[in-house]
């Protein structure tokens, strides 16, 4: 019986939409007021799915106090009340577009999940865009 | 790398439950107070899903901007403050349910998007009921 | 010890703006598309806030079931998928917007309430536009 | 046109979470102030998705007062406003967890609605942590 | 300058309604299916409201943080996840109505906040039911 | 009849909580994380609420085009993709909390609106803490 579990989460940040080998006219042209120079932010909201074979013994996915703590470790330690372009080694040359932080928390996630559960990341960047990455 | 981007969008408008080959009182018979010749009118809050690659320079599926460019040409300056009945070609033979709605938007805004991307509608035609279509 | 219980409900109901006493053309210049001979509509989005004083004895101030059903019998089963314009005897003459919505409900629920408790009635025609009226 | 038709619904229920073949102690250990011996309690939140063809003729994929009431038989008598662990029989030997109740909710769903539908079920048991089951 | 900073927070319960100095079927006949001897439950969403003056050199109200460590320590610790009519002394001989708990957390917080606030307490005991309690 | 009519708006910017006569140790002391001198950001979610009488003509309490444009004038050209500390001028001496922000969105609005109506600004910095602020 395969089901997923879902745990929502959350992070405040300041960013800037910037590419490096671009010079400033072409990212406000590209990006408009999200590439002003300095920064505007965003609360994300963000839901952490993970999908595998219910426990027959505790009737668990996995135990939500390890997703809480992994969450913390992963993601809200690295990420919360931070510049992502200055401060998270990450996005110092990735451009960190919400669809970049989706695969990042994708990314430092599912090795500390392992190949037993499957990962499906979600992340507001307002109440209004969101988006959903799995992996593929 | 495949993600979605999701954007919310919504219109107003009137409609009514009917279907043309069946007579006033089989319509009211199948469809209640749904079918009231006055018309009655919903909020439809709209999730446009696109799916695709990461642009690996810009870090977007897509800009924003144009899906929000698209949703205004293809959805809303053709469903907002209408009635869906009298004033929309398409639904003048189609019943204007949800799913139709719903099957309706996915096939303006398909084509224009092209091949490049996977397109998935969510239309709520109140907070409490909801379809998704994939275009499958 | 006062204090304001709120019950939520939810009617759907098609309408236009329009002043009696204008032409056509004056009620589309102030409405706009909100003016659309053809109608359009909304899910409205109601909460009930009734203030008063504790019963010592059930610790209700009053009893939801006794809430419900008013609701039912004073603003569904009159405003439920219906025309305000063409069905509801009030609006022939009113114009439905949001504000006159609320002081009608309001003004069909205050008599039966009685002077043992205030009445708020908070009013969402979008889930962006909301009024509050209390009868003052 | 394979849609699906997404619908909302609601119940209050009292648990413990609890293995049978466990003394106390383990499964105070295992599932902490989630296990107390005197209960506490949720508002789950239900989506009921239903997958399938859309009827040419209607334009529905069902009619949703079908699914409100199936929801009401097979859901919420069932389970709204009781004990899990002691006044529903699949949990007085099965962990009612939220994984195990949206397991249990499909398989009561499910052969009603018959091989014509597929089925998800989607259950909040608090705004932050939920889960979805597709029967696979 | 007076102005209100409010802050979220939830707790789970299981609950009955319930009068001492009544019999089992004056209970039921009152309170329903609310009055199941083996108990239901709920998740309660809390928005606690305070307000004061601005500190006009940090341009707080109140820091964040205080309010965090109260809610805890004189709702979250006391109430989440615990049997409200067994555990609790208050609601021991007090129907644990929503409106009384309601007036309980107010309680147990304003002598905590001193006179320097006003304290307003809106409590959820659904996401359609709610009350607001402000001490009058 | 005096009623309310309340418009959502919203704005994304960047800020530090930091008091220019304290040195980076107090601020850090006092702020937290919030005093990150590389910055963080929020999606800030703005309810304006305009209280007066309704045009008996109109049944308006007063065109939501003139506050949609209102809004856009005084707050989102002004604030939104902003870093409040360096590009806004008010918030170069003063702290930019959320109190702080709701005030002084409520005094370039206040001014526009004339003695007519009464202004209530309501912010939310995140879903979890918001402000009330009526210009008492």
């Amino acid at each position: 019986m395969r089901i997923t579990v879902n745990r929502h989460a959350h992070f405040n940040a300041a960013h800037r939409l910037y590419c490096n080998d671009w010079d400033d006219a072409t990212n406000e042209n590209v990006f408009g007021k999200c590439s002003n120079p300095h920064f505007h932010g965003h609360n994300y909201e963000l839901i952490v799915g993970i999908t595998g074979e219910i426990d027959p013994k505790t009737g668990y996915l996995i135990d939500l106090k390890i997703v809480k703590d992994l969450i913390k470790s992963e993601v809200e330690d690295v990420l919360d009340h931070k510049n992502l372009n200055l401060e998270v080694e990450e996005f110092k040359n990735v451009n960190p577009t919400v669809e970049n932080i989706a695969v990042f928390i994708y990314n430092k996630m599912k090795p500390v999940l392992g190949a037993k559960y499957d990962l499906t990341i979600t992340l507001y960047e307002t109440p209004r865009n969101f988006v959903v990455y799995k992996g593929e």
